[in-house]
């Protein structure tokens, strides 16, 4: 390839594996998202391969359904000209009462190079990273992390407002069972932002105060001192008892709509990881309106994803050497 | 690549979408089958693939079951050098309650350029396509169309019968639940061949005589001047009451066996969208015999889908410059 | 490509189909071996394609979940440079009521070169092979055969003991289920190996002894004998009465574990075709421990199915001309 298509090498990167935001230094993150961005610029305009991973596979190891993750990662690993192969649980060994490390064991043995994982248990990323030969990536462990998701986020943020130091962004909704605000709120403090959790008393513990996070329960109260609202997907199939009355009357407190926009700062920037449950959440208006950047989320995804599997490999294979 | 191998750009082709037959020029028609024949002799003898299109991502959006189709799909996407991806409704967002809508622009984000696309509701690929900035290719939608699948049937009886304007073509069955029938008929009429729809009164209207095509409910009075017979599948998954007595009854009055096979002209060609229920619509001897042109049609899928995917790629492609 | 890096075409090689180990000649099933093992050399090290089969496409057509055998083929497939496509009969048109030889010339229509074939029915393969213009490669028919099951295991024993002649093999476990067993003894047989199965009588028929393979129930009387031992799963999806009367008793009789190695040769190879049950038929140390070669037998998966997707299809093209 032309070689000055390749991204120069961040110096401070040394990691292979990507499994969490929480461990991460402020030095790395930015690594991260500087690359991300060297990726969407190569990608964008024209849509040529970026062979920087051409010889590897990528395993994505899903033990929960997802669609737009998996098939993020994918493109991605596509897009560096890497191979990629799909392992979902449900049609496979692990129903003939395989462990998680022997499946995983099982896929390596085949020359794969990199293990994208999906798991309902928190931790079971690091379990297959401290006991295997080579790059795990974590695309979701339970309601622990989902660091690619919490990058992305703050990539889309870093396009629109630079200076985290400057910035206060909320995330509405289920604190409690979202590994989505966990790996953003280690992200954003890292980056310096300040960041509200906001939500009902039993989806919003007040034990976030400890880590230097504010806690509010009513998105009124909040709302004009925000630069960023990210709007969580109340996620119904991780709830055992119901958290709120109804959906109406959270909707009622928390659902970002066109009266809560005019009392918002008119650059707020409105964010969902979708996918986003319009009149839940939302309102259609505020989803598709001007403020909203949802859909750069997800463009930003795929080249964050690039970024965090060309790093990650790369490391891999000098160590090889 | 080989400039030589690309085929000539037809000059009356201006969409980036094929949503059905019955809005296309005979003119579209011809070209889209002009098209095809070119792709069948690029790929035959030497299978190269024809990278016509190389960076470009296709993504297929199937909210009903399918296998044949999708393949088909894929397989002419990537002889043409694109990449697919495959998004299926059942282990997917579309489960967490996100509309078709939104699920379609969260592929779109992550640079995918054209949705192919599946859904039992009439109409929801035109939804897509005034809503999308990409090509949108109807993949079928519940009972009303099936572009490609009207192509290909063309194709098939275009190789063996140039002249459309001298045919008499029979579709048999089940037309009121066939988006098959109904792509076949407007595309067919458009091409000036005589159209007849023949099956039990539950399943075929005298209304379709308002369009210019012929009703019968016996195929014993019909056959002697058919030139083609097009024998549907019975959708005993479309349904919701039983149109006629039974399997067995319905066989003896519309099946196409060795008795019928002799008193309708020797050289008629007996074709079958598929999958085939032997002994139903067709009886073992006939799907296998040699006027059967059943498998060709399956072949000629594949050249019609790379013939749509560059055609509607490239004026998309064009007007993004 | 580099012209050195084909390997050299054995002389006596004229199948286009893998069906069984059975019907090959000792000849044959070293040609694959061989064959095997240059394609893991080529592989190793750079992870580089091996263009051999580019513009082949090979169809995976499953119509019992497995997820290793798949992806294995799939990877050697796409490392030779073919293009892949899957086809499993839960979300296909096998469930509107298809036959299998529809099925499969229907994928052949589009193009097809190679079948992978997985069905619960012995002989499955077999009636593709007879009627079809393709190659056939059976991936596992019913309890008949599994032939490159068979084989990754004669090239996983062969890597550390060459000659055959000298070796005695014992397969444990459930006998009568296993396709991989039957793979296996014709195949050590034709290669000189003394085979012993051993399991319960109620899963390890007498009526093998008529093969020249010894039939053993305990393990203990055997094994101070055995350089090899095959650690066949219990396949409780198999079994329609139970055949023993707890698994716990099972693991007392058979299963491997340390006070079994002990008294075993010291350098007995473990070999299981997994997934494993851990603490059934092996025991966690025995399957990580110095002496397994498990996962050997994944990573020589990929190189056996190289090895008879080349030599198939080459056979095939040469055919063609």
């Amino acid at each position: 390839m032309d070689e000055s298509l390749q991204p120069a090498w961040p110096a401070g990167w040394t990691r292979r594996h990507l499994l969490d935001l929480e461990s991460l230094s402020r030095e790395e993150i930015e690594i991260l998202l500087d690359t991300a961005l060297q990726m969407k610029k190569l990608t964008q305009g024209c849509r040529a391969k970026v062979p920087l991973l051409s010889g590897v596979t990528t395993a994505n190891l899903f033990f929960e359904n997802s669609t737009r993750t998996r098939l993020s990662f994918s493109l991605a690993a596509r897009r560096l000209g890497a191979d990629t192969v799909d392992f979902t649980a449900s049609t496979s060994s692990v129903s003939k009462g395989e462990s998680l490390l022997d499946t995983a064991k099982t896929i390596l043995a085949m020359q794969v190079d990199s293990l994208i994982v999906r798991h309902r248990a928190p931790g079971a990323p690091y379990i297959l990273a401290d006991n295997l030969d080579c790059c795990v990536i974590n695309a979701g462990d339970g309601p622990h992390e989902h660091p690619t998701q919490g990058l992305l986020d703050m990539l889309t943020i870093r396009e629109h407002r630079p200076r985290f130091e400057d910035l206060t962004v909320a995330l509405v909704g289920d604190i409690a069972h979202s590994r989505t605000a966990r790996s953003n709120i280690w992200g954003l403090k890292k980056l310096g932002a300040h960041v509200i959790v906001c939500g009902p008393a039993t989806l919003v513990s007040r034990q976030w105060e400890k880590f230097g996070v504010e806690v509010a329960h009513r998105l009124d109260d909040i709302l004009p001192r925000c630069d960023v609202l990210n709007l969580l997907r109340i996620q119904f199939e991780r709830q055992y008892t119901r958290p709120f009355p109804s959906v109406h009357e959270y909707a009622l407190l928390y659902a970002m709509n066109r009266q809560r926009m005019e009392r918002a700062k008119s650059d707020i920037l409105i964010m969902a990881p979708g996918p986003i449950n319009r009149g839940v959440e939302i309102t259609p208006d505020v989803a598709d309106g001007p403020q909203s950047v949802i859909l750069d989320q997800v463009t930003n995804g795929l080249a964050v994803r690039m970024a965090v599997l060309w790093l990650t490999c790369r490391v891999a294979q000098q160590a090889a050497v």
